[in-house]
């Protein structure tokens, strides 16, 4: 199995992946499941893979042949609209798929995978794509501003929770990370090392990218103290009517009746309307 | 779908239940999933059910028709040891199912149910068990003080981060509340309102109860800190060495010396051994 997420913020874009592919538990290997597509200045893609490996490698060795070959007019290199490039890579995905199919007829095996496709092309927004085994592709949208592959359910509440179009990108990096930590912890079919790509609107480059093992100072911090942040974000909430309130800590003093008080809803978020969603 | 949690800690036991089952998106209802067995004095059970409906509904009538018999040797009144409940429980739970089957032979529906067993008798450890459909069933131990059925991954990470064996009971409390309105929030198909339970140890009857709603003042306060808390606790994270550190927030201000330095890893835990574990 496999996690990734892609995160869509206004202020750019995130890409989180691990590393750990498995074809049984006795056959576990480490494989890069971000690809990167830059040619700066002019526009960058970032590819997360999930499902089956030869035809996700198959697709990057076309992706690539195709954008080394100034007389290909189909590549990553000719598309004026990221919604194009999501197409394209649709179609090459199929392709490859197919491929391996052809070779590999009534095994019983899953030839498919499922990409997550993010970048941006000069002249317009960044932007993030799915694009499923079919070859079609759905956007992020500023409801739902994030794509997950892969053994996703672990990771979903905290994006859920967390991120909005106006999260700052590094908040979101960091929320990424935390999703990506309780999936490894919760499911062993996802293992370190991961690796994690920022993208800053307008950049036309990756801006950072990182490989994060246990022993990486901010991984390793960010696994050490997030346990103890929740706990504590636990122990905060409201106490049950039967609890006596604890001495010494504010938080925790709260009477019933501040409880039965109207609780603060979010203020309601302007509709963003179609100008402000993908392409 | 349905999810369900027990958790066992030294003070007792927490029960949480979401309470939507749907045989469709079109078919969805609400039906209790926590069923009690109270005894006071002598003891108290707590079943959670996932599965067939009418499966879960006949194991119940039987553990209550075969309980308020005198004459009957095997119900939950009669054995000494918690273990022996859930073996019977078993057993109930497996001739229901074939019962179920025997009327709707080939119809493709699974008449599968799993239980969650837990409770205390007088002069024992309370305990938590997990019934599965054949019959057979594990117990928690102090490294897996939780059982989950149902649609359970979304509501893993905080179990598997928070709960200890020395967690208090309300904590532990909190952190089920927290663990099921994830899921809610991530998963349709789970859904409010919520029944929540807590056993005391040595209590020997239901400490507290309560079915929460979305406007329950608790549930409601809950539901909307919850996000701020964890989006607080993602901020305070370390930062990434490109980030200037945020002004007047201390715990932002960690330099790359710091997050370089070694990071903090729990205290190793003592082996529990196999006196603290359950029988």
């Amino acid at each position: 199995m496999t996690y990734c997420v892609g995160i869509e913020v206004d202020e750019g874009l995130v890409f989180a992946a691990d590393t750990r592919t498995s074809a049984s538990f006795d056959d576990v290997r480490v494989y890069r499941k971000m690809h990167i597509f830059e040619y700066p200045g002019e526009r960058v893609f970032v590819i997360l893979s999930a499902g089956n490996l030869a035809t996700t490698q198959l697709t990057m060795s076309r992706l690539n042949r195709d954008a080394d070959d100034p007389s290909c007019t189909r590549s990553l290199r000719t598309f004026k609209h990221l919604f194009e490039v999501a197409e394209y890579v649709g179609e090459v995905l199929v392709a490859s798929q197919s491929a391996v199919n052809d070779q590999a007829q009534h095994s019983g095996v899953s030839v498919q995978s499922t990409l997550v496709l993010g970048g941006q092309i000069a002249g317009e927004r960044h932007g993030l794509y799915m694009v499923y085994p079919l070859g079609n592709c759905i956007a992020t949208s500023p409801e739902t501003p994030y794509l997950q592959i892969g053994e996703s359910k672990y990771g979903k509440p905290i994006l859920d929770r967390i991120l909005r179009p106006d999260t700052s990108l590094e908040d979101a990096a960091r929320c990424a990370l935390v999703s990506l930590d309780s999936t490894i912890r919760s499911n062993l079919s996802v293992g370190l090392p991961l690796d994690l790509a920022l993208i800053r609107a307008g950049d036309l480059r990756i801006t950072q990218q990182m490989r994060l093992e246990a022993d990486t100072p901010l991984y390793a911090e960010i696994h050490d103290t997030w346990s103890r942040k929740l706990e504590n974000a636990v122990r905060t909430l409201p106490r049950f009517p039967w609890e006596p309130a604890r001495e010494g800590q504010e938080e925790d003093q709260r009477s019933l009746a501040q409880v039965i008080a109207p609780p603060r809803r979010m203020a309601a978020r302007q509709d963003p309307g179609d100008e402000a969603g993908q392409q």
